[in-house]
């Protein structure tokens, strides 16, 4: 084994580069790179939190290539001109008259292209409220979404019901859209990337039926107007054609990105999983399990998990998931050299901080001991921040405009 | 991928391979195997809850080369007479009158042993109740372990204080078989094999302090005796020569066992770990975390993950950890076909109940919910027993004869 090495130096390149491969601007360049659109007019509609991002991008790549654009996002993330197009501020996590609004605009685009036109749909996390167009009105749409949270509904009853509600959920976009081709690019911020549930899937075959729209419109004895008892009754696309998606970000990519980040740096990376989701002090403590059994294995290993874990508070203390994650992990890893755990959100942010993530190495417990705390205690407090804060072991990023879910990683080096 | 493929047939192969490999008869006969002690006299001493099996399974090898042995274990664990060899029942976990008589006699053989001789010595779990020979009366030797326990002294200080205390702990026993060459034979019930925790170490040396032992009397104001003080201050050795340890049964070897049976099967076998800790349920849950991630991969996989897991109760169910790992990944693996994540403590035990460990598939949460159980229910019940039982997921093996911790294995075919 080499001696002490900069563990945090190589965590924070691969922090830096693993988030950079899944930015809105990146993940659009890399969708529509060797992209072919043929002779006919390209439009464009960007939907969601990132869709600024992936608007400006597209626009900056098809120049005046692109014939007619739309963005909506939400309020405050409109960052300026994008050309041949029209941008859109609206309603998050509900949806407003100003979603409607953006919405009928980009269903007026879409209904211009025609066959041998190309239109890109550009889709990022929030699109479910911010990309909307009901078939009744918005009020009632709203009372439907309530009866539905009050009864207890799941998400797949709630969006069953809603695609059905919706002009443009549940694929019924992409038939707007037809004969054109539509080329939908996603960034997803739901873990295993389910086309249909990210922002309700309006350019992807809808799987739910009318027959189980009404079986749970009965079973919660919805209160449905007779416009909205007709919408529920109107089958949903099963198949499309001439769609295309690629979903170049999601934590998918996050990990992959980062697998390479780690090969770069020496280190052998395996993939563990990039959907965990189990309690986020727990996956700290198989990681460090890991480290005590793959130390002095001859050579230097990046074991990589991705996902979204959760915390369960039993203190008031500050601080997020992936900060206790790299906190649990350094009491199992106290004392190994070069052995280091972090993890990091890519939005950039961890729970109700400035942290987007947490980084523990072989020396943090004794620093934290130091100082008098144990780790067992932070961790009851839920208060990971402030424990990390003295150990140098906050990562911040600042908002990174993107929104793909966590990656933590083990680095052993040898 | 195979069509629907019969999992469960391969968990049975894997547990039984993996158990029949940690057995105290094979891991002796593996440690004795090719052994040469030259042309003088062998002893044998055997202590700890496997000891009447290891020392059958030495007298057997060694047949009338074993020229006397000495075997200490619980109650009602001599199974039968022994060549050569007289067996002792003991207390456990607190040592009696029958410990001090046994180790007495295990010291007598010892001191018989001369330069070219070889003391084998057979060391499982239980060890520091059954093998123990105080310094002191037994009466203070318990009121000293009773004021330990009482004003929170952690293991290691217990100890530190105890080795002092005993004439057997702490390297004692083989510094009285010198001149003798000492064969150490250790089945470990500890993570990560700490010699000289196992038993308090016997045979090891020891790497606490008089220094530490008097700081420790001090912190915690203990009531000692003069010849209990006296025995603080007597360093215990720091160097043995002549000693030879091998571990050939542990949970390491369990999972190496595992990992072998595995491959035999087909399958391409990854041990993520020896030496887990975390919540069981969580454990599962990053096991089928793993599980959606890597099927589809193109090869069969079986990622192994070896340990001691824990549970906080929540409930008033029946269960234990092994049974709550594979019930918790039920529900990541859900309709998931040749996929199974299972469990298995290697004594033959998990939890108060008559199973080993659990087992389940793609199948089981369909199963239980057919019969109206909610795995999350039945988890925050701590009741996983009567739901595997409903699925056929128990794993009964009945008392194994060997403890060397538990091996959960998440299994995909391709």
């Amino acid at each position: 084994m080499n001696k002490a090495f900069d563990m945090r130096a190589d965590a924070d390149i691969i922090i830096k580069e693993s988030i950079a491969a899944v930015l809105p601007d990146e993940a659009v360049a890399k969708a529509l790179k060797d992209c072919d659109f043929g002779c006919g007019k390209i439009y464009m509609v960007a939907a969601g939190k990132a869709a600024w991002q992936m608007g400006k991008a597209a626009a900056d790549i098809l120049g005046d290539k692109l014939h007619e654009g739309i963005v909506v996002t939400k309020y405050q993330h409109v960052l300026g001109d994008i050309p041949h197009t029209k941008c859109f501020e609206a309603g998050h996590p509900v949806p407003d008259d100003n979603s409607f609004l953006a919405t009928e605009a980009a269903i007026e685009v879409a209904k211009k292209a025609i066959e041998g036109d190309t239109v890109i749909f550009l889709l990022s996390g929030g699109g479910s409220a911010l990309f909307e167009k009901p078939m009744i009105t918005g009020e009632e749409l709203a009372d439907i979404t309530k009866q539905l949270l009050a009864c207890g509904a799941d998400i797949v009853e709630m969006n069953t019901i809603r695609k059905r509600l919706s002009m443009v959920k549940g694929g019924k976009f992409a038939n707007i859209c037809a004969p054109a081709r539509v080329y939908s690019v996603v960034l997803s911020d739901i873990l295993g990337d389910p086309l249909d549930m990210i922002a309700s899937g309006p350019a992807y075959p809808d799987t739910s039926t009318c027959e189980q729209a009404i079986a749970i419109a009965e079973k919660y004895n919805l209160r449905l107007s007779d416009e909205a008892k007709k919408c529920v009754s109107i089958e949903t696309p099963k198949a499309l054609s001439g769609v295309e998606t690629m979903i170049t970000g999601s934590v998918s990519n996050l990990c992959k990105a980062c697998a390479d980040s780690c090969k770069r740096l020496g280190y052998e990376p395996v993939i563990l999983t990039d959907m965990l989701t189990c309690e986020a002090k727990e996956a700290g403590s198989f990681l460090s399990a890991m480290a005590r059994t793959w130390i002095n294995n001859g050579k230097s290993m990046a074991f990589i998990a991705g996902g979204e874990t959760v915390v369960h508070l039993t203190g008031t203390g500050k601080g997020g998931r992936n900060q206790e994650i790299a906190l649990s992990a350094a009491e199992g890893i106290s004392g190994m050299p070069n052995v280091a755990v972090f993890s990091v959100g890519s939005d950039g942010t961890d729970g109700p901080c400035d942290a987007a993530g947490g980084y523990a190495d072989g020396t943090t417990k004794d620093k934290l001991e130091s100082a008098g705390k144990k780790i067992y205690d932070v961790l009851r407090a839920n208060d990971a921040y402030n424990a990390l804060k003295l150990t140098d072991g906050l990562i911040i990023t600042g908002p990174t405009g993107t929104n793909v879910n966590d990656v933590a990683v083990l680095l052993i080096k040898e």
